[in-house]
């Protein structure tokens, strides 16, 4: 069998290649295009198609890539949407392994070019590999192939890869990230993504050996289910960066009429962030920022900083960056504070953590101790070092007197790299715009020369305090993420069906309405080891003494009817029955508040069920993303908790870690541990439950929604109350 | 009387001025302040004062300020922290007006220096106002004065002030934004403010007429209460934008080690901000762009944008900018859609707000129509330009073909200036930074040439998206807080006390602790409007069942005792007591649990209540800030709500307004309003009600913390079933 991954290369690193629409006038997109891959330096074999002309820029122009005599790997295509099938027919009977279709024009554009992208989609089918419609293609300098306009982009290969579908910001980011010193392995923009998609680029560059950083920016996900299973699978391994953007109600509507996407909402994307610790940056610069450190730093780092300031405001700046940013400055210990004592007068400083040499220009040899002083401690993972004037322009303006020698400033500049080298601990440089105005741009332009310096070396620089800890934070969080729990490879149903599958199975094939009733939805929901108060299902009054007899009283009766799934709101629920003669009084208010409420319902009986004990109220339901699948929530029971939305929600399939985390995650959360006197609820077997909830989802996909509500919790275990659940459409005749 | 505020002039306006400890070697700080000056082109009459020492740079060195032949309006002390009292009590006897104090090593120095600094207060109380000491100075071009290091500092004179207490960062801030085009009228850095403090300059630079726009780094505040009420009593009037840091435990830590501030709570100064509308900057460059839109939109701006973006994916990023700062992409109306439809093509552009134009170097007259027909629309309020090539060189790199002619360069620029006077709306564009390296650092030359250019027409430019709805939304706000509702004009007690007032007067002298008990707490409150359950005391069984009689069933019984603030923690609150053998059960239970768990309090009694029905519990609280004194808190009741933080706290004197939005901004709101189901409950006289306790607290200075806790609120009114009072430890005897 192909690795359909592995074709993927064909974009990148073609040997030979096509380019179909290059008009003699070069003008025309082809040949621009061909011009930029020359001035590029494209070093396989070019073709030019037209449907006329001879020559251009001294390639022959062929009528059609069945004409070529010579294997493609990759045609690329920019002639008018229209023409594009007729074109692709042609690539598939010369076998051509893989198409960027660069023409706009497709299903962005309206209900025709819906029809001529659908006619691709089809075509593809038949074993070629298309990116786009309506993209820039890609640019990867191994392989000499560039994006339209960048025949002057840089031909030196870097660590990153980008994709997006925007073409203007697939250029635009790579572009904008060359200033600061970011190369590129690969960039893919790919457009409405009609066959290959984020899932399939994100796959293919975690696998790819050139790539150590993912970046993307994000509108939305073609295959949402793949694109996550994927970037938890590669956790922690090499970080995925995502500017995902369209979580604003404005913001989807434009994503949406942008390329069509369907952006999201925040929950669900918390929920995705949270189980793949992919990293999120909320802007283009908090991208590059996060870049360039993994660029020096590519391990990520951990989360104790040193802060080393030549001055006291960015120490209070600093430090509430730091903290903001969920980083910490422990304390200073007794012997790094005693070191840097004999180091640092005691006026105008201040030695504690954020550190503050008071001097901006400190003497180098002082500079050095106390480098050397802050790096050999065990309480410091990454040395964060701001306001030191290592500019001699900056020292001219603000030290009134002579400015140091280049070779002052070099032995400045040399202090951090060596402190690094040396303590092999990550250093970072606050570095910040002075006054620039266009008169004197050299300063900025010193600025930029001495950030290069640092960056060669392996050394970030950030413009501020607040992107210096936000880049660190997600460096941080990469780190951490290598520890991530995987989910156990399964398929959704087991071959051996379980016992739960069967019961549901066999109430899907009687079932006349999408709704299950308690009964059915607890006699499922106790296969998988979800414990339920049994109801037993009365049609009389009679049966209902009877029923409350046998299990015992204090009894709830609830209305049993598929129509009915908010039993309370109707007044179809009594709780706390306790004699024979309260039973047959809520048999009959029930059975009229369902007539009067619910008229057309069909009524199946009441149920009884023994009254459970005072215990915590919680809430787990499901339902399905139409990018994602099923998610489980969790939260605590009320209207306070609904209102304040107060609940946290996981992709199927959990993983334990899934389930701890969400139910810390919760703000209500300290009530779960006993709050002022209450006893703690068992949490453990919380999480075995939403395992268990998981599972019973995994394995039975035609379940469209369900809760358990309310869920009582006590010291010891817990009881399902209440359920629901519903069927897919579809999934009953 | 002396206008104190008017005074201040003296630090920004000197016509005569001492520089005291001037060497003649010129590298003293003394020298360098005199050198500062005369290159700055200080107008006024200059005075050089040593302990020895003949002349410097021209001037005869006198040996004290007493021998000065000419009155002094300012001296500038730059001598050793044990020389200063002396020589400010030469000052004072001079009757110099003011005096900045910059040398440093006072209380953030140590205990020495801080004896030295209570002496300089001391003296200052004989006539004389202090800058300082530990600062940088002032920075007014007008009166030719400049901090050191600042000789190089712009002559021009702009719209805006800043304070900082910290010198590094009152010459950074200020040298910093000079690069964005601001100048500055006033800068003052206060240091220590041991006479001088931020209410002090707030109050004057509100009132000076060269200030149009007020901002400050600000690590914490000496006179909160003067502060507040300033900065409430100016909203609207000019914008205050405080860049306030410190607000998490590290960086509050950093900032006492730094300034010995306090910072404050992250709630107090949330209700600070919204009591008084000044304007929140989070970072530097926040401070900075709000005050480059305030600078050329002095009236601020409405929330309804338009934006308009060469570019698919800028509309997304855009859009998500916009809807997290709070502001408004209204949809086009037909009329401005079918106007804009007859001049952009179909395909590539998308035409609704955000309005994608395809192209981001646009032909002249279609950009001319797109912004005329966006202008036109009564639906905007600010037209915001993305992503429009107005760059030659970036031009050049990005359309591949010819650049535009410096001619046809300004005329593109010059359409949104146009635009802008044409429909007097307000315009802002966003230009990022492209591909710039060292090497191309002209790029970046010409980026802040056009920024300039764009600013001189009062144009604002933004690096990206979310710096420009940033600040758009500061502008926004300023416009709303014109109608802030002020606080009415009082003192803390009135002439003629008011009954509650005499009735507290009278338990205050009599009191023997500081812990009023319910029955006390519900006099006092009673008098203030606010209705109550009314408690009887029983000192006996007998007595309970006698007061229960009287009230009518059920009754709930309270211990009261002023040990037991907590009376149901040691199980001293007993409810729904329906018969005199409930009453007599109760009172045993209560007594017992009184001596066991609560073993020293001294018992007066318990109290027996009607019982109210049920409704929903409120919470009202006070405690005081060190900082802003007296602050009110409202939430909902129960443990949920504790937990999850979810309350309002202002600051006394609350007005109407405040009242009306700290009910609003508790999450839980909703519930107040009815819930599913549930009556909502009387919001209007929860509002009156707590007017009513900010009466109650500004009559009563000697109270110092204060609850109703719960407040049962219905349909119709409230109840406050419980209450406790503790005064101040001073105003007991």
């Amino acid at each position: 069998m192909k690795d359909k991954i592995k074709e993927l290369d064909n974009f990148f690193l073609p040997k030979s290649m096509a380019i179909v629409g290059v008009s003699e006038a070069l003008t025309s997109y082809g040949a621009r295009y061909i011009q930029a891959l020359l001035d590029f330096g494209f070093k396989g074999r070019l073709y030019a198609v037209n449907h006329n002309g001879e020559n251009v820029l001294g390639f022959k122009i062929y009528r059609s890539v069945l004409d070529i005599p010579d294997e493609l790997d990759l045609a690329s295509i920019c002639v008018p949407a229209r023409f594009t099938p007729d074109i692709l027919r042609d690539c598939v009977k010369k076998e051509v392994k893989a198409a960027i279709i660069l023409s706009a024009g497709f299903s962005e554009a309206g209900e025709e070019g819906r029809e001529t992208e659908n006619e691709l989609i089809k075509i593809a089918g038949q074993g070629i590999r298309i990116m786009g419609p309506n993209c820039f293609g890609t640019y990867c300098p191994k392989g000499g192939i560039t994006i339209v306009p960048g025949g002057g982009f840089p031909k030196q290969s870097g660590v990153t890869s980008l994709i997006a579908q925007s073409g203007q910001l697939s250029e635009g980011i790579t572009s904008r990230s060359f200033g600061e010193g970011i190369r590129y392995s690969k960039v893919a923009s790919y457009g409405n993504a009609c066959n290959l998609n984020e899932a399939d680029l994100l796959e293919y560059l975690m696998r790819d050996e050139d790539t150590k950083i993912f970046t993307s920016y994000l509108e939305g996900v073609r295959d949402g289910r793949r694109f996550f299973a994927t970037a938890r699978k590669y956790a922690g391994k090499k970080p995925i960066i995502l500017w995902k953007v369209g979580l604003t109600g404005i913001g989807a509507a434009a994503a949406a009429s942008h390329t069509g996407s369907l952006a999201g909402s925040v929950s669900v994307w918390d929920a995705f962030f949270r189980q793949t610790r992919a990293i999120k940056a909320g802007t283009l610069e908090e991208m590059i920022d996060t870049n360039v450190g993994f660029t020096c730093l590519p391990q990520g780092c951990g989360r104790r900083i040193s802060l080393v300031s030549g001055g006291g405001a960015g120490t209070v700046v600093g430090a509430d960056a730091c903290e903001s940013a969920g980083l910490i400055m422990p304390p200073l210990t007794p012997e790094t504070e005693a070191k840097l004592r004999e180091v640092l007068p005691p006026t105008g400083t201040s030695i504690k953590n954020p550190l503050d040499i008071g001097n901006p220009h400190p003497p180098l040899s002082q500079f050095q101790s106390i480098l050397e002083t802050v790096a050999s401690s065990d309480q410091t993972d990454v040395i964060v070092i701001r306001r030191i004037f290592f500019s001699i322009k900056v020292s001219e303006i603000f030290s009134g007197t002579t400015a140091p020698s280049r070779e002052e400033q070099q032995a400045l500049l040399d202090i951090p790299v060596n402190i690094k080298k040396r303590f092999n601990k990550p250093v970072v440089i606050i570095l910040p715009e002075e006054i620039t105005t266009v008169e004197n741009i050299d300063l900025e332009e010193e600025r930029r020369q001495i950030r290069d310096f640092f960056f060669k070396n392996n050394i970030p620089v950030y413009l501020n305090e607040h992107r210096a800890f936000t880049a660190l934070s997600h460096l941080a969080e990469f780190r951490d993420a290598s520890s991530l729990e995987q989910a156990p490879e399964r398929s959704g149903i087991a071959e051996t069906p379980s016992k739960g599958r069967t019961i549901l199975s066999g109430i899907i094939k009687t079932a006349s309405t999408p709704v299950l009733d308690e009964i059915q939805c607890k006699r499922v929901m106790k296969e998988y080891g979800i414990k339920v108060t049994k109801p037993v299902l009365a049609k009389s009054k009679d049966d209902a003494i009877d029923a409350a007899r046998r299990i015992g009283f204090p009894v709830v009766m609830k209305i049993v009817s598929p129509q009915i799934t908010h039993k309370s709101d109707i007044g179809g629920v009594r709780v706390g029955l306790k004699s024979e003669a309260d039973i047959k009084k809520a048999y009959k208010e029930i059975m009229k508040a369902a007539k009067d409420n619910a008229p057309g319902a069909v009524i199946e009986g009441i149920s009884v069920q023994k009254m459970t004990e005072k215990g915590l109220e919680l809430v787990i339901g499901m339902s399905k993303d139409p990018q994602f699948g099923p998610m489980i929530m969790f939260g605590l029971g009320g209207t306070l908790v609904e209102i304040l939305k107060d609940v946290a929600f996981r992709f199927v399939p959990l993983t334990g870690q899934d389930a701890r985390e969400m139910i810390r995650q919760v703000k209500a959360y300290r009530l779960l541990e006993g709050y002022r006197g209450q006893p703690p609820v068992d949490i453990k077997y919380i999480e075995e439950l939403l395992l268990k909830v998981s599972r019973m989802i995994e394995e039975n996909p035609e379940i469209k929604e369900m809760d358990i509500n309310p869920l009582i919790a006590y010291g010891k275990g817990a009881v399902a109350v209440d359920a629901r659940i519903i069927l897919e459409e579809g999934a009953v005749r």
